[in-house]
């Protein structure tokens, strides 16, 4: 950012009530010579099926993260300053047409992928999260995905013949050949489900399932280390929905199910993936219009400063 | 209703605040022998250009219509004892596919039309008003339209080579012949638009758009009186977006416009359509999570008594 | 439920967004034949000693139970096919008269109970559970009764003469031999008294009181398994009071107390209980109008969905 | 107030979000030597028919009063100076029995008018009406009624043998010969009725019911005239409902009905009432929890204030 | 804007749910030169008496903006097309001091008139008008001003020996010659005051003070030609707070009063201003925090755009 | 309290939600004869760098206090019975001027605490603990201090040469000579910070800061032996930031941070501090419009009623 342009986002002494909110008040620009890292919002939600309001996510992600001051106090780093990171805005995503949105988020992820930056993305709907790993997997092959939820979402399709929405990307993933079968971990799952299939489809498919009641009897540290081994140095990529976490520590969320982790767990577990070979992160599901005074953004904007923060070691190490 | 089958949506002496949530606590049932009107809900959303929301939309105004006790006070009827009504409960509609969408509403309004039951939907975006005009049209051929709206709704896409969202249903309709030409009537439109052209379109394609201004300089008296000559005895079609209304009195919807009218404006306009050859009415883009309190899904059930009302005066005449 | 009466619960490929809500899109209706378990709505709210709108109670549970898909994968059954569910719909409660509505409560739920259905029951506040539990005596003699709870509900009056309200269900229970006085543990107490003969008089009066500080000094294993020595495998009866819970995660009640139980801690708990010999359930407390986003009322109906579970459970075994 | 006695209610300077909020800063007291008026708190809401919460609104309205600075520009007096005025509290109610509450009210509020102060009473749902004209008739005989709703409050019995409701107080007060059948007129009568009969039963008892409709086309001078000219000289006791206003102007309301007066027209025709022969003043059914953001509360206020006006005015004549 | 620089407030082809909010999209730059109009955000909020909150104006403005999509149909121009406006961002307020707060404003508004840009400010609470009002009088000597408000604002003194608060502007500002004595007009003034002195105190000053009773009396269209000609053709200062309007159609607000304005009247009424030789505009006391789903910034929004197509009128002309 | 007095906070039976509410209903006055204990409003909120509210903090604890029964079960105390204790009512803040303010509490509260009573203090954002330090430094010189926070609030400036905010109060209290250095503990620490040096400075000024990492591996008893062991029998003073405890649990507050301690946790910590010399206690930043159904006030009023426990048990001791 040119010191001759003041950023307007700063404002008020930088008091995060204050000035047009980017990301971290980080400069907005598609210009991507020299950028590190690129925060690109998707503000699609027509893939939910229950509570739309997802594509509010990444506007108020933006504006929650004003309170985030730069420097990470337990993996003591300043990922804004160790890196060169920009909001690059929105994707132009289309409400009324899935597959023209997958599209364009392929589209315009790969630009941003091919400029040999890395992509941190914040949602809108879970569906985002196929054509994302597309993208990742053109530049970077099948890659391995640590996988936050309450839901599988390796149903084959939430409506007849149609094989995109919110409850299929990991099916899709898996089937185009996205993801490494080898490592791919869901840690959280839980709630009703239709059958007993649900769970056995997606062990069947690959995934290392792990629920809420497993991940309890891990204990965190225990279950960082499983998640760790899973993974081991190959390529990873996180995807991050927000319905992981309980709803009393995320209400806003479009199909929130209770019995969940805490904010801190959640915190001391992406925390404890510092080291791992990251290729990119989304952050799913936030729905402000249901939302209790921004508490689950801000949520969310704290989890992707600790995102930045893993790129930020990377480098570093 | 046979005393056999208790209805459960009673309960509690029907005070409001008891029983399962049909339309007015009609049956709900698919049955369609000897229906005279039925009440269909289509929960879709993905047409909106900002909020969304109006998935919820049938859902909540069942919920408030249960405050209607059922005599009219000032058309002196009683619709749900002059007509056989029932609740027919949702179209099955595709968030992720508008065209599907379209085609289930056009598919499943056709069945209840070819039964001789007249139908009201309660939307859902305005975009449902294409496939509901296409269904009218397979019944009654081109009809006189009748439209409340703060916006025309006559743009020709709002994202590239997407023919269908809820700013362009009545161009479609236009094209498509739905809609006698010589009879289409826009009441209350403002808001700042793109362009002078976006006016002139729609008044080219053969609206006669009256503005907020023109109808306030009528008075509604007059107005009532011009919308009545411009229909005469031609079969027409009602479609009601929620937001022709001012926010004040109708905050719960998805791209409000400052400066509209009141709802003792609104009911009295309604009211003096009374013996107009209706055919079908519709209700659009009530967005629950947008609401305060409920007041916009009770002004939109008290107008749906008035649609059905207006439907039981044609029989007594 | 007959094929040829299309379920209209149903809509929109079940996506929970669309239709009209019965708990679980079971079948709303009074026919009793062959029903082994009966979901009666009780709202009522005027027992309350601070906020009302647990009338609202059962409504918006039947909302969120849409959410639940039907299989339980930690207890591993779907209730609602391996038992024939009903939604009975509301009993008719009189909002100023506490006695006219005991009196409805225990006569309603008396017909289904000797057409041989048990009975879940949603709140309404805590004063539904002494008619509830008269009903339950005179099917089966005096229960167990298992109490969630951050109060006692065993004043002797809030109101100089009136015998009946939400802190007084269990002392009038007790003193009409409703409980199997043997077998009384309330789970989960805590928050201020009047004073220390609060406890004291619940101990006298044959409660096994355990506060959230013996709770959480057992831990919730150790506190399961003194649950269920207290029980044995007497008829036993479950009173939730969604109140036990802490504020953060059920905000949506009328005397919230802080310093409760977490979401995951009371699954596990329910969930623990299982192969006791339930003979009766109510969910009471459940205050829409003070609810966050429905997460309150989430939680409910999860919880409603592990007691449908136990049941179906007590069958397969 | 004494000098001595610091009045809590004052702090910050006066400003209206400091200090402990009595109404309008008056002293807290039942000291009712020389006091000219009481403001009495009446916090039952058991008499509702759909949404609780009146119970809370004695005290928003008392916080939102702290708004009102004294003196009244268009009726030109200060009427807290021209009137010893105290805040006499609350009555003590029976949220579980409306009949002991009845007796609760016409007790207090006799105690306060056999004192000779006025008493203007802030609801409660509108069965507070029955008790406070029985405790009126026992201090002035029968008087006249101003009765501002949108809904004539004259139905028999809303629940099976309970002749005490939000709906019933005034067929109770006509039979009771509490109101003087000569000068009864409600205002503002407007929604959907159980039948015809509705209006004409309460115009049988004697109301002059003046519908929303016939209120516009008189226009609010000529209404005024009316009023004036039906009650004359009588003494007057007004009974207020907010929901006689439109849900915009006043959502927090337990049964809304939309197509109401505007807050300007009200304050018009309250303010166009002066040098009637007032004993007594209602303000009902305002419901905190339904509000938005105060605006009904203050509204409300507002409205008091113009009582209390009313009251000084007759003083200085 | 630079077509090499593409403008990330762009974003899912323009939808108002997409892109990085600047107002009405407009480029956010300190570069002035050229520039014909600035906006500018002021998010202070210490000087309120009531309920704080404006800090979060300027932003939810901004956000609100989006929805504007250009052309204005009334008054027939494009602004953003006409003139070349940018969004300046916000000046750097301190909350815990107002004089410092009031050096800031005059100097940073100052450096964008010295640069020849007009000024819109975004407040904030009615403290920011005095020092806007410095920094115009400085360029343009006293000037001529129309100020729409429920209050005079011409208190002395709300606490002791402070003479700024948001009580205070306009007392300050005709103490300071900061006006033009003989064309200072208030439209709306209405509430309780705390004596007959206040509006004597205004007018004193030299305020042509209208109440709402007067407004209402002259008519919306001889309104407007009473301020035509108390302004003539000086140049002008339009100072806007939003509680000049009704609560029911701007809640959002500090300290709201009852019984004013409708936002259509209020459209018409500044869209009649046309001609008049305005110099700046502010936009003030819009409260997010008390908003109903920013139906109150949304109206603030489309004052803003009739005041920035005034200017462009001017222009044209 | 004189019994010839009626407590017009009492009423309905005490029931909560009935009667004007001072704190714990305990009576309202600046007569601080033989008190023990006063009650300290301090709604000033200026202070804050994010979002503003907590002017109205203690009248909404105060309203939340009213569930408060009186007898501590866990320390087996009634405070209000065993101390006499008033509520003195609030500070005159001044909201444009942190300086006056400053001086206000320390001249009030010093008042105050020359009766010899003690205060508990309800803000109000932090900056008020700098002048309730000075005016407890005057009574009982420097004072050891417990403060829970997440933020260290020992920054030099957020403003341009402003040297009270609510980020300074510790600061400035050491410079000062407030505090006993050697017994100073900062607990809950967390959140980004600008730069390493935040928490050095905090360190190096002489605080035991305690991250919330430190005092989960410690787990609440050793933390709470800790604390003890660093404060020893000292006079302490304690000061409470709301946002201590975790979001999901305390939402309403300016500045939160994501995650904190639990509700219950932290009443352990608090009961686990009986037998210190406590000298005084502030409990700030509760911010009444962010918060949800008022779980936030009631968490604190629960806390402030802990603080009035540890005092009652110093005096029994």
């Amino acid at each position: 950012m040119n010191k001759d342009k003041p950023n307007l986002a700063l404002g008020a002494h930088q008091q995060p009530f204050s000035g047009i909110p980017t990301f971290m008040r980080l400069p907005a620009t598609r210009d991507l010579k020299d950028v590190e890292v690129a925060i690109v919002g998707i503000p699609f939600d027509s893939g939910t099926s229950y509570r739309s309001g997802t594509r509010f996510g990444p506007r108020k992600i933006r504006e929650s993260s004003l309170m985030l001051w730069g420097y990470n106090t337990v993996l003591e780093v300043n990922p804004t300053k160790t890196l060169n990171v920009i909001d690059y805005g929105d994707v132009d995503v289309v409400p009324v047409d899935i597959k023209a949105t997958n599209k364009a988020i392929t589209d315009e992820v790969g630009v941003v992928l091919n400029s040999n930056s890395k992509v941190i993305s914040l949602g809108g709907d879970h569906s985002v999260s196929f054509p994302l790993l597309q993208a990742h997997k053109e530049k970077y092959g099948p890659v391995a995905v640590i996988h936050f939820d309450s839901h599988p979402d390796t149903w084959n399709e939430e409506y007849p013949d149609q094989p995109y929405s919110h409850g299929t990307p990991f099916i899709r993933s898996l089937e185009n050949g996205l993801i490494d079968v080898e490592a791919y971990v869901q840690v959280g799952i839980r709630g009703s489900v239709e059958s007993s299939k649900d769970y056995e489809d997606s062990r069947r498919l690959g995934a290392r399932l792990i629920t809420i009641q497993e991940a309890y009897n891990f204990g965190i540290p225990s279950l960082i280390n499983e998640i760790r081994k899973i993974v081991g140095n190959r390529p990873v990529y996180l995807s991050f929905d927000i319905d992981s976490i309980d709803p009393a520590y995320a209400p806003g969320t479009g199909t929130p199910e209770v019995g969940g982790f805490t904010s801190y767990e959640m915190l001391q577990m992406i925390r404890g993936l510092h080291g791992l070979n990251f290729v990119g992160f989304d952050m799913v599901e936030v729905s402000p219009p249901y939302d209790n005074n921004d508490i689950t953004s801000l949520l969310a904007a704290n989890l992707v400063f600790e995102f930045l923060s893993l790129f930020a070691l990377m480098k570093q190490e």
